[in-house]
């Protein structure tokens, strides 16, 4: 985190306090997305079930980082700026819940499918929709960690690819679905794995936001953010 | 709002603000979510489009009370009880800008829906759906303007009903879905609006559990939540 002359070092600590804490919820959400990404491409019923089962712990951090995030505003009161570095990690912790949140629901689904030994194909695709979003998760810690804006900037382009990726599996189970009509139970719940992994990026994507904001203290999110997209694919191209 | 001897007047002055904008943005949110509800049930194509395009002025609502919330808490630096009124604000409008993303995905969906004249079915199951939704956001815009916990708590309650009601449509779906295998891709679409009200009915939820944070000053949420939906779930039965 860049350093600010006018806080005092107390201040500091406080936050490098929030951010490891951050940091540790962060690491904690990331093995979860990976466990329910693996749970479900290797139908590994156990696996997913622990995975259903983690989320309290990401829940118990976000009570207590967001207590913590409250106490350090009312007794140091910090200005402006500083208070955007603290308000920034409140926000950064419900996206992390949240993202929690899918990972839980994946894992339920997985847990039903894995149970079902239907064959529902699309391994391949979701094996890749999941690299991409473990990746841009951890890309986004990353840039949270380093309060880096411009790394964020370059994160918030990738959520294009999964939103991509998410549009060609949706096309291939509708053909899936309509070749196999007695799978589309199973292959629904497919959809639901790929819904979830699509929305964590979309978390993602928010995170990498408020660290922009945090950091230019201007508001980026929203109709910037378009702009970025469209020079990250520009780019590209 | 409740009062509070300790805080200025100025300072209530600020909250009253804060509330008055924060019921703005979500009396133009809850509008978007039933002229979603509407143009997916009729197939109006120009009311979707509408739809679709609105969610902009939402977005700047919410960087504008964003904005309002920190300048106050930099500005009058409440004491803890006081500054969690603010910071509830502030995830307040965070979940009604995403129920304002939802609102806008249907509408999207509305409008390839309406264009492609697929018949789906399921539109009295869906007016069901909408109707427990947009019954729910307004409760739970009113058990905040008038920081009432124990509505809030009713409010939660509710979330189950709607979680039913899409698990019903779900089902009906993949029926729907292997009977008529040329539809699958309205009806997937169908789906997707289904999941994004399912959805609207999780970031009430979650403005509710802030209500009541906010309130009692102790954290129900996560944990404590189960409890107040069994409880919920026992008295009606």
């Amino acid at each position: 985190m860049e350093n600010h002359d006018h806080i005092s070092n107390q201040f500091d600590n406080d936050l490098e306090s929030i951010r490891n804490h951050v940091l540790s919820m962060g690491g904690l959400v990331e093995t979860n997305v990976k466990n329910a990404i693996t749970s479900l491409l290797e139908r590994d019923q156990a696996l997913a079930e622990e995975v259903a089962k983690a989320d309290f712990k990401v829940n118990q951090m976000e009570v207590e980082i967001d207590e913590e995030c409250t106490q350090i505003i009312a007794r140091r009161q910090p200005a402006a700026g500083d208070l955007r570095l603290v308000l920034t990690a409140i926000k950064v912790i419900t996206d992390l819940e949240r993202i929690g949140d899918e990972a839980e629901k994946i894992g339920r689904y997985a847990q039903t499918l894995a149970s079902k030994k239907a064959k529902t194909g699309m391994h391949l695709e979701l094996q890749t929709l999941g690299e991409k979003v473990s990746s841009m998760l951890n890309k986004t810690l990353d840039a949270f960690a380093r309060m880096d804006a411009s790394q964020a900037m370059e994160v918030v382009g990738l959520d294009i690819r999964i939103d991509e990726e998410f549009d060609r599996i949706s096309r291939l189970l509708v053909s899936h679905m309509m070749e196999e009509p007695k799978n589309i139970k199973s292959m629904l719940r497919v959809s639901w794995c790929a819904r979830s992994l699509e929305r964590i990026g979309d978390h993602a994507q928010n995170i990498c936001e408020y660290v922009i904001y945090s950091v230019h203290g201007e508001d980026v999110r929203h109709a910037d953010i378009d702009k970025v997209k469209k020079e990250y694919l520009s780019k590209q191209e």
